[in-house]
């Protein structure tokens, strides 16, 4: 059983960006740009946005972080939108979620040039993924291809069992690993409402589990050798801890890690990818790989 | 067994429509108007762009057909878009596929305003329609989806596999029937690189086929009982026909049908749907449901 260690993972390509960025600087280029809008202060969000500036500065990047408070109006969060649209100097950007009940996401998420959306949760970058086309693959997602990738484990042909279809992780999971150029694989996406889940999950070579339920994926679910990828990270409350809580993953760790022949812990897994992979969008932002402007 | 009949039942969608447009007229709004561009003399594009037309007369909307030579530059192709975009009167209109080589079609396609945007191919139609959002679902799928609901074929918590992953009916279909809104259904992809594809589709209560190869799908690859949607046209030729030859469906129909609960013919099953709901697309831009203008 290989443990797929998501934090030296994250570190090894955060050391690869931070590489690429001295290079384009010494070849007289510009210092890649992240701005940041936090609205409140979530204790969870503080903690996501402080992690997002930390990884910046890993890399190299400049970066900006925009607050308001709860109050904030949509109007005035849409004006510093259109503002860090037109920033040149800005390259891309990301509105922490969630946003106060008053003000509509999907508005906000719409309203940022997509060729910024460093986040990849517009509209057309989501319907650019989906059919095959460059565009800002969202960072959950984005990062669990990637450790496919680099631990080389086969994907082409294989049965690929997700759990959850959630927008942001299960849904683009499906989409980037039935299509050719991505995953290539079998996919099937499974859910509450799913009669035969146990029996998809026993025939699964992969199963990618995104359901927020803890210890969801039980031994029985798993056929041996299979790959197991772990995007759960469910608060349970641990008094042992100082914090009160630990963090548990959507599968039974210990009883399904020995039938794996990989398989990512909570944390340690996939968690550390997401901000690396914002920080890899933020790199092609700068480097207008994907979009010109 | 039984048979969806897709020409009776488009025919009864039409009906429908026109019945609402007639509603429309006389309460003093304005008749739906749909506006085709068709670039050069392809026999196929003559022929689907002909019957387009036919149906919008059936409907009662207004149509435009304008035509461009085989020669005419994207610019002027791009020009004309824009007129269109700009033109209150036209409440959707399509690009015929394809387009000579020397246009790009996906230019083309984004050019379009997405709020006229009847066959659903700009990426901020696919995209809401991955995320659950209002928007126009192209044809091929809502048409199977509308056929599946008027049959009552239950999908809810089923296992339902889509053999092919194209853009334009694999991929949304299989986006739509995994959704809570629509199919509810557990989805499975399976394409040319899939190894148990036959296996998959022996477990399959739904399978709806979109392969592009005649007779692919065979008696011992469908579970008594089964729904199977044939998405299939290859043109097979056959000495017996005056054309010279005939569709063929995806599937083995003459040794699958006894199996199933309910098969769609081809010619007769899904296609007649598609250019229904290119129409049930424009009643809806007509009377701006989707999007506001």
């Amino acid at each position: 059983m290989t443990l797929i260690d998501g934090k030296a993972t994250a570190a090894t390509i955060k050391a690869e960006i931070a590489a690429r960025v001295e290079e384009i600087i010494a070849a007289g280029g510009k210092r890649p740009h992240l701005a940041a809008i936090l609205v409140g202060h979530d204790g969870g969000s503080e903690t996501y946005v402080a992690n997002k500036v930390k990884a910046c500065e890993v890399c190299g990047f400049k970066s900006s972080l925009i607050r308001f408070e709860d109050d904030v109006t949509e109007a005035e969060l849409l004006a510093k939108v259109k503002e860090l649209n037109e920033d040149d100097d800005v390259d891309g950007f990301i509105v922490q979620l969630p946003l106060p009940r008053h003000i509509s996401e999907q508005k906000v998420i719409e309203a940022i040039d997509y060729r910024k959306d460093v986040d990849g949760f517009h509209p057309i970058n989501v319907g650019r993924m989906a059919i095959g086309l460059p565009c800002f693959i969202s960072a959950t997602p984005k990062g669990i291809l990637e450790l496919l990738q680099r631990y080389g484990v086969e994907t082409r042909g294989k049965k690929c069992v997700i759990l959850g279809r959630s927008n942001i992780v299960g849904k683009p999971m499906a989409q980037l690993m039935m299509q050719k150029q991505y995953g290539d694989a079998t996919v099937t996406v499974c859910h509450s409402h799913s009669t035969h889940l146990k029996e998809e999950c026993r025939e699964a070579d992969i199963i990618i589990a995104a359901i927020g339920q803890p210890d969801f994926v039980t031994a029985d679910m798993v056929k041996p050798g299979a790959c197991v990828i772990d995007v759960g990270t469910t608060r349970v409350a641990d008094p042992t801890r100082k914090s009160g809580f630990r963090l548990n993953g959507d599968v039974k760790f210990d009883e399904v890690a020995p039938l794996c022949s990989y398989i990512t812990p909570v944390p340690g897994g996939v968690g550390p990818m997401t901000i690396c992979m914002l920080m890899l969008n933020t790199l092609l932002a700068g480097e207008r790989s994907i979009y010109a402007r």
